[in-house]
């Protein structure tokens, strides 16, 4: 199943899309919550019919299992520039998220790129990365990153068989399955595709609740293999961000993303 | 006027919040984006009674000028350890901004400061640094600056006075007036209150609307003077990012911001 069949929702009534969180795109039962963030984001694209999407932020109020969703969506504001959503993403009777996000029409976001100072993390070509597949003996990697193609520097890889680098980070390509052609909700689901940053210290394997998740899509039209860069600065009180990078095969930055998660527990 | 006061609600109707958009907290007229978001953010802290503010979100959606405001809150979790709040602002019965905010019970943000990579920006003390102050004579500083304790490096402060150093970097102190003491709503503030960091580039000296602004506060206390920094790397398609580090004085991370925002423009 494509990644646009998977998160694609269906108007029900007026403003109101209906979804199904489907099997597969999980770790240890629950769904992912980049997957998640892009079926909420799809409604709210559908609702904003024809703009770009700039922003999108989710709160994650529950841990979702496969099933249908029920989707809500608000529009807070349509300008002739920016047009502003939210919707609440409800299955089993319990609110899973709730999302906001922007959108522009394109003319609103045209402009030269007058500072760059970054550049896309340094990979192998994506043969001599190591591709995570899920794990048929544990949980690690997830059945998740069976639903993308995951390649991860080899340097950075060593989490997945127990090495650690002891630096939290994880760089690496991105690409849906078969030559599904990227776009900014694509873009959405790398942005939490990756294992955790984390899991390259020593911190335990565990399940890492996000909190809060934004993506903000610096370029509307990505093209080819994503290149992609997670880290983690700070953990402090319980609590850890990842900031993510994401650039284009061809130099070109895609999207900058930043979570807020919970240092890594066990399941509820 | 305490800083307290000026982003006070009261409690009108069931979940429903009202507020005055205070004189003098603008550029040109316009209301500072953080002080809309700690206007919504009490109104949320107040149906959320006894949690810590962890993370708070604002999507803007129209320029706000002084005067009531009307804040409906909707709690979309309420859990044992983290509650999310929504709210939307309006005022002159237009939407301004749409927030998100997650609140935890205190014991959910234990644990040690396991990892940090980063410190606190180098300042000199603040006797040392530029205090803005709002200009008499043009629009920058803007009144906004005579709200707070504003003490830019001396390095960054040269852009008051016409002159730039190429660098979309700004640092400083921050600290409310007359001893009003710091809490997360501070933070927020602060997030917010500096002069953009791109003012130190070529970039015109206008409006610089955001679109997104969120902070994710890492320590609950902060205590005395906050000791901020903001950057901006990425000038792309006509939006900027500007990411914030807080620090209090004695080297604890407070909180980290991020916004997405519209390259410096005129004000519609």
């Amino acid at each position: 199943m494509s990644f646009a069949k998977a998160s694609g929702v269906v108007l029900r009534s007026e403003s109101t899309y209906t979804g199904v969180i489907q099997q597969g795109w999980d770790f240890a039962g629950v769904a992912n919550g980049g997957y998640l963030l892009t079926v909420a984001a799809r409604a709210m694209a559908q609702e904003a019919s024809g703009r770009d999407l700039v922003s999108i932020t989710g709160y994650y109020t529950n841990p979702a299992r496969s099933g249908p969703v029920t989707i809500p969506v608000k529009t807070v504001r349509a300008g002739t520039g920016f047009s502003t959503l939210r919707a609440t993403m409800i299955g089993n009777d319990k609110p899973i998220l709730t999302a906001t996000a922007a959108f522009s029409s394109p003319t609103q976001t045209l402009g030269d790129n007058q500072i760059v100072h970054g550049a896309p993390p340094e990979l192998p070509p994506p043969e001599e990365c190591v591709r995570a597949v899920p794990s048929t003996t544990g949980p690690f990697p997830p059945p998740f990153t069976g639903k993308c193609q995951l390649l991860i520097h080899p340097d950075d890889a060593r989490s997945l068989s127990g090495q650690r680098t002891g630096i939290a980070s994880v760089r690496g390509w991105f690409r849906l399955l078969e030559g599904e052609a990227p776009d900014p909700l694509a873009v959405v689901l790398a942005a939490d595709a990756f294992p955790p940053a984390v899991f390259n210290t020593n911190l335990p394997l565990r399940w890492v609740p996000t909190v809060e998740l934004t993506v903000h899509i610096r370029d509307p039209q990505p093209r080819g293999w994503l290149k992609c860069q997670y880290t983690t600065r700070f953990v402090t009180g319980g609590m850890l961000e990842e900031d993510g990078e994401i650039w284009d095969e061809y130099g070109n930055l895609v999207a900058q993303s930043r979570q807020l998660a919970l240092v890594p527990r066990k399941k509820h």
